[in-house]
């Protein structure tokens, strides 16, 4: 991690702690200069992280102010890779339906960028919020093999992203996520505990390593009732 | 605008016009700074801001890269002011259903941090995909009275946000957006030409001025056959 990196984790972590109110004044950039014992350099560019991120909003002859923070329960979309890592923070149980070697069918080979017939690591799992008690959502994967070799059990049941990053040395870089309401079909809705035709909020997401090669596709279909979603906006020009 | 994001959104018009492919190599550091005459830390700002905007991504030791463009059709959560701005690019008209001062509601009062009873200008509005062809959504907004004055007939047929930030000469900063998937009550799935019970993508938003202060909650009903969001995520530890 770089250093501005960190001084802006460094400066998030101190709002969250104090539960610093929307509007509060953070100290001025010579302060946080002389704070971090840094270039002001560094600090302007963690500023500018934090205002991308929807933490801070800088006023230009006045300073950097805290942002509003979001509700509770509702699920960021945009933090850090995407939606699923900021599921981490409830309480999830999973339950794995099946785990295959596919050869790569047509819809995911333009999201992975594949030919057709490559060989996939295809994954799909039931969540639940709390001890199984309410269905959060069904989750089909599809992993590049190439990328992720096999994907033992253990790292399916803990976190497969901590698996590749961790053990595989794959560096996950950023994600694109799609997302789209429909109507429940039987399946989807037999395993989720609802209602044929009740709503379903369905996210898809492509996840690519830092070198910009994607190498898991997934789509999510929620429990219409469990799932809240959360996106701050900085804007370009300001 | 500064130099370093005029120079983001010239590059961002490249990237568009010449529709460069994901995984596209950008000039280097050197050659930017050479071409834009300016200095090494205003590109590497520019390209920060193209970074976290989802238009690039950087390798260290490598340079930057294209990343890959959304799907036709699904409109970005994020770009520059919230949904509704993505909203502009679709031949939308609208019908106004009603327009009226009224004292600000309890649910209203936290979102924009107003007391009970201010008076705010609340407007219905429904929108339509083409020539009243086919119905996208039902948004009801609330406008601080206090920043907005009255919002005459023209702004509202053409464009609010335009007439605010350019004959109020209020800046719009940034804004929170909240999104959730509901049933359809009556009231709406008529106004939709749709069913009750028929899934509804709910989209919340509180939009903020350049200096903090919350101005406008809206919420908005979306037919579901017509809502497709995107979002793309830059990482934040590289």
């Amino acid at each position: 991690m770089l250093l501005y990196e960190s001084i802006a984790r460094q400066i998030v972590q101190e709002i969250q702690e104090k539960s610093l109110p929307h509007g509060y004044k953070l100290e001025t950039l010579d302060q946080l200069t002389e704070r971090f014992n840094t270039s002001k350099n560094t600090i302007v560019r963690a500023l500018e992280t934090l205002e991308a991120h929807g933490h801070i909003y800088q006023i230009r002859g006045s300073g950097s102010f805290v942002r509003r923070r979001k509700r509770n329960y509702y699920l960021d979309l945009l933090s850090h890779q995407g939606y699923q890592s900021s599921l981490k923070k409830l309480s999830l149980t999973s339950k794995l339906i099946s785990k295959e070697i596919i050869p790569a069918p047509e819809f995911v080979c333009k999201e992975l960028d594949v030919d057709l017939g490559e060989p996939l690591v295809y994954i799909k799992r039931l969540h639940y919020i709390g001890n199984f008690a309410r269905t959060l959502c069904i989750e089909k994967s599809y992993y590049k093999q190439s990328v992720v070799a096999d994907l033992p059990l253990e790292a399916i049941n803990d976190s497969i992203f901590d698996y590749i990053q961790n053990e595989l040395d794959v560096m996950i870089g950023f994600s694109d996520t799609y997302i789209k309401v429909e109507k429940l079909k039987k399946q989807e809705a037999d395993l989720l505990k609802l209602h044929v035709n009740d709503p379903a909020l369905v996210i898809e997401e492509i996840y690519y390593t830092k070198y910009g090669e994607p190498f898991d596709y997934s789509e999510a279909t929620y429990n219409y009732e469990e799932a809240y979603l959360y996106a701050q906006a900085s804007s370009f020009a300001k």
